[in-house]
């Protein structure tokens, strides 16, 4: 398999791709989604989880909005990881992940994930390098328990965007007053840290790729909708799914 | 406050009212709710729980899609509560309540609730009438406690059908194949007990009225999103929330 380089892969959609008939697309496959996740619910034998992850400002909140937020509530929830609290740091780095894991027949969207234990904590040296070798170690192997012993499917999607797109947005936040809630004043100084995030992404790519990841060009929303929406869609028809009879 | 009772309510929509123009009004109210739930989440000061009660096939898994299937998924999670499982009976009957109550910014869901413990255990003789005064006592205190601790604004809905419309609805899971899997064979000897469920809930509308109940009459679907969303509606517009500013 080709290594996976961020630096050499763009943050947009190809020039030749129409916005307005991608966006006509995605509504029809939304549309379809939501009988395949029907399917999901009544047939209950797979799982679905979806783990998005990205540099500040790169849309994870969006993407979850407009592609999840048309689904039944009652089979979709969302996950957001923040710092681990006290009681997290006291177990393994995957207890919380492992609990918060999805149910067959449900949808679970991880926003942030335990690849933040493999990236932050590498970037600010709150993890060295064998620590970070032994981690995706068990990343790796707790991604094939969900797949094999619960029909776990698991999507990873990594929001691709541009330094310059982030500073934009950034900068957008201290001015939109319907955005100034997202500003944290300490994403500028963690926006200087970009390469040295690149790098520690490339290798979580290259190393915990048996489920392999999708690297989404996200500085156009509608294309980043339409490439997620998609893959989501594809997941779910490949099971073949069908509704059970009767319970005798 | 006058006395509820159940058989005295109608379980259809008031005849001059026009099925049409009232699923205009629904459409219209949730694109506004999309609104007021982002300024939920924005705000971060007041929480939405919302419980929704019913006989068997009353409509509340629809109630949770149709009303809350376009909101964002980032603040809104259902829990649905089945029969407890050992550990939760080896707590006390409000123990996996409390843990599933909506933190600050977020709407809870509850398909079915605490309530379940002064209907379903009494109407099988698991729980008998003093335990239910006690238990009645400690879900007005614990509803208090959300309330008044953490902003919480509760909505009790019981989805009010008749039991004409109900066998007909179990008759469907028989033999529609999209809704066979929610078959319960013990549905229909469920069903036999109508009138003693009745007579608890009745009791728990004028016991537990600290939070008011909303008597839902459900036999239209449409009806029924329409009261259940304009209830929703108007407690988050009477917040009177704002974006909040940049934090200094």
């Amino acid at each position: 398999m080709a290594k996976v380089k961020l630096a050499s892969i763009s943050t947009k959609a190809p020039r030749n791709i129409d916005k307005e008939k991608t966006k006509a697309k995605t509504e029809k496959i939304l549309v379809e989604l939501d009988e395949l996740q029907n399917l999901l619910i009544a047939e209950a034998k797979n799982a679905l989880l979806v783990v998005i992850q990205g540099m500040d400002a790169s849309g994870k909140d969006g993407a979850i909005r407009d592609v999840f937020g048309s689904l039944n509530p009652m089979g979709v929830s969302v996950k957001s990881f923040k710092a681990p609290t006290a009681e997290e740091l006291s177990h393994d780095f995957l207890w919380r992940i492992h609990e918060a894991a999805p149910a067959k027949g449900m949808i679970k969207i991880f926003n942030r994930s335990h690849y933040e234990d493999v990236l932050i904590t590498r970037v600010h040296g709150w993890c060295d390098d064998a620590t970070a070798q032994k981690r995706m170690k068990a990343i790796n192997d707790m991604e094939e328990l969900l797949t094999q012993h619960n029909n776990t499917q698991i999507l990873k999607f990594y929001l691709h965007i541009s330094p310059k797109e982030q500073q934009e947005r950034l900068q957008e936040r201290t001015h939109d007053p319907r955005k100034m809630w997202k500003y944290n004043e300490n994403d500028f100084a963690e926006a200087k840290l970009w390469k040295k995030y690149m790098g520690y992404y490339d290798e979580c790519f290259n190393t915990c790729n048996k489920v392999p990841w999708h690297i989404i060009p996200s500085d156009q929303n509608w294309y980043k909708e339409y490439l997620i929406a998609s893959k989501v869609y594809d997941t779910l028809k490949k099971l073949k799914m069908q509704y059970p009879g009767l319970k005798k």
